[in-house]
């Protein structure tokens, strides 16, 4: 094996458990292996039909997983992210780009949220995640696989990226100056989210078109970073498909 | 000391770092007791100063903490849930039912949420997680001490007592028969939330009102259950407000 190709190979990552695999083996040269334990194999007869299945025993399958209790059945997966640049392309409507996003659960469910509010695409910029961590894989719940994703360690440069493509550029900022609620949301939008702690650094917010909050009615300070992101990305479907 | 006394004092719990204690603090009696360690105690001087503190050395501080960072200051409350006609009286435009909500972090979360969306209350019914669990408070992030709650083993008592009330009981259900954005949210309405893995057994979701579903416009099968309950929340705080 040439010193190129093992290089390339190592872009890999793995997927857990019988959801993940069936969205990877969904995705075109996506799956380099699957590892099953027998009984898997043969719970799993129709999802793995025609896949590249190598058998391992329990005991080797559960040193690949980080579940607590592996399901038996894991795939090798080439990485998935696309150039920001196609990202922002396919983004005719609504993108979500997370900044210095670092809990992978929060990750996760950023983009499963993105693909359920019917989002074209989300970019994790600057620090965020690891989009292969294991534990953003399965808290995607399947939409790593559905959704076009870019990774691009400057914040700046993405939010750039989608305003040189016409989508306005809100950013997620409880001291932002627009109501969610009052907003203009029909047009093409990409949602800035901030980290979990600290939120969106003010020189990165005041590249954003509009710094948009979200109303709190209560006494509660804020709202967590997944579910706020899905307020403002069910928002904007509402608004655009209305 | 009597025996009923040592009842009465075993409903306490933990409340763990400076904002978990300031919350307490500010509910009348609910504050037993503040440990603190004497750098806490000074860096905390403000907050604590009418408070009945108690110093620690860093080992006893930690060993009441489940942070792996204690801040310094923990503070022993009474339990705080009210009866459920209570909690039912007092909601007068918007409730939260989760029944059987599991998740510690979830469960948190959704009574953080419903403090935000300015719900009047939540209720955490049938085997719902311990309120009083460590990563419940400290995920609530406050609104534990905000916002009246009850505990109720039987969600179906729950619902009943909400419609008895006057609310419209709708049951976050993905297979619900009413779409979120075409349902008249207007109305005294109490959200009925269920497991995060199987969602709301069918005789539940059939006592409610409604089931109603979150449209999914990708190819996510499903929001998990915090971000859902803050979709459905929002939608309806942005009704009746508006």
């Amino acid at each position: 094996m040439s010193r190129r190709s093992v290089r390339t190979e190592r872009r890999l990552f793995l997927a857990d458990g019988p959801k993940a695999v069936e969205g990877a083996l969904a995705v075109e040269a996506c799956v380099v292996e699957v590892f099953a334990t027998p009984v898997a194999l043969e719970q799993y007869a129709g999802l793995l039909a025609d896949a590249p299945v190598t058998l391992v025993d329990e005991r080797a399958l559960a040193s690949l997983s980080d579940s607590v209790s592996p399901a038996g059945v894991v795939a090798m997966c080439r990485h998935l992210d696309a150039p920001l640049e196609h990202v922002v392309a396919v983004s005719a409507r609504l993108l979500a780009i997370c900044a210095d996003v670092r809990d992978p659960g929060n990750a996760g469910t950023v983009i499963r949220t993105a693909d359920a509010a019917g989002a074209d695409a989300v970019v994790l910029a600057g620090r965020s995640v690891d989009a292969y961590n294991p534990k953003t894989v399965r808290s995607t719940v399947g939409s790593l696989f559905h959704l076009p994703f870019a990774i691009e360690p400057d914040p700046a440069v993405a939010v750039r990226a989608a305003q040189a493509r016409g989508l306005t550029v809100l950013a997620a900022d409880g001291a932002g100056e627009v109501d969610l609620f009052e907003a203009d949301l029909s047009g093409p939008t990409a949602w800035l989210f901030g980290n979990e702690a600290w939120g969106l650094p003010d020189e990165l917010a005041a590249l954003a078109d509009h710094r948009v909050a979200i109303p709190i009615h209560g006494r509660a300070e804020s709202l967590n970073l997944s579910t706020a992101a899905a307020v403002c990305l069910y928002a904007s479907a509402r608004a655009q498909r209305a």
